[in-house]
């Protein structure tokens, strides 16, 4: 077999492991917590509904490519729970060794694309980057007022952290965060989020 | 709150069901089935990686979009086996007025649009099209083969049904068809295809 095309197959069954890796957030009926493949599906096509939101137009294929590799890390590195203080001084140096590694897979020309945009995603500084990490955060936003808050419940989650998980979302859209702050304010009203 | 934003978000609510439409391919750790999210997730992906095989250019843009949505009318309709024979006679009607209801939640510009996209897969015609389901076809084909033939072995799969289904591809990409067309031998030799 050609060998380029061996480089893409065996990447593309190495990612098949990021349907295993679990998040916090439930399903917007609260029955099961979703994982990273599941989540990252729903980011890219929230990309392309909401891209009319951003502050200034994006590229949108680089956004939604971004959002489907943003989490690929995380088959080495673990996911990363946003309110886990401990976890995330570390998670820095396990996710670079991880893009290293699972990019590294891929045909040079294509691995280091990927990788790049895995690296503006968080480096937050392009607008693509800053919109990418409005739909990374609005989506789980969304699911947790569906599901009556049931992680936030789980984790006793603080109006403060949200707030502060959240503080650069404006910069990518001021339209979602209008919304995004309505939702967090209802949940701290219904008991949701502690009023901390 | 912003009727456009608040159809927006009913659809991206409502999509979520989608990560409870179970498929019958396993992962590739053989260890439980897949769902249309974790299957659309990763054909997306698939999309970016191998549009170099295309037989013609394709808008890679409008292909994700295009595989993103394209099990989504399944909330409704469910998830038809590929080879169930009984299934795949009222598959369309049931597909259809799924269609309308789920793109029908969508701002009319949206629901227009991504229903359009659904279509021109389901026609088969257009160059995107044809790849899309290239890709759609490869992926549980690769899972497949990395699962041992788990779910061909389940359903007692042969030779000839996989030749059926495939039938159309070489028309999407002749190069990943003779990829495909090796891994279908290959499992047939090992006896995860039956030989007929």
């Amino acid at each position: 077999m050609d060998e380029r095309l061996k480089k893409q197959m065996d990447f593309i069954l190495e990612v098949d492991k990021i349907k295993n890796i679990g998040r916090q957030t439930y399903l917007s009926d609260g029955k099961r917590k979703e994982n990273d493949a599941e989540h990252s599906w729903h980011v890219a096509l929230m990309a392309f509904l909401l891209k009319e939101y951003a502050n200034e137009e994006v590229d949108v294929l680089k956004v939604m490519t971004m959002v489907l590799v943003h989490d690929i890390v995380e088959i080495d590195a673990g996911d990363t729970y946003a309110y886990d203080a401990e976890g995330n001084k570390t998670k820095e140096a396990r996710e670079k060794a991880a893009a290293d590694r699972i990019f590294g897979l891929l045909p040079e020309d294509q691995g280091s694309y990927l990788k790049g945009l895995w690296e503006e995603f968080e480096a937050y500084e392009t607008m693509e980057a800053k919109f990418a990490h409005v739909m990374d955060n609005f989506q789980p936003l969304l699911l947790n007022d569906a599901s009556g808050g049931k992680s936030w419940v789980e984790h006793q989650v603080k109006k403060t952290q949200t707030y502060k998980r959240n503080e650069r979302i404006p910069e990518g859209s001021g339209k979602l965060w209008e919304q995004m702050e309505q939702i967090i304010l209802k949940n701290v009203e219904k008991g949701n989020l502690r009023d901390a």
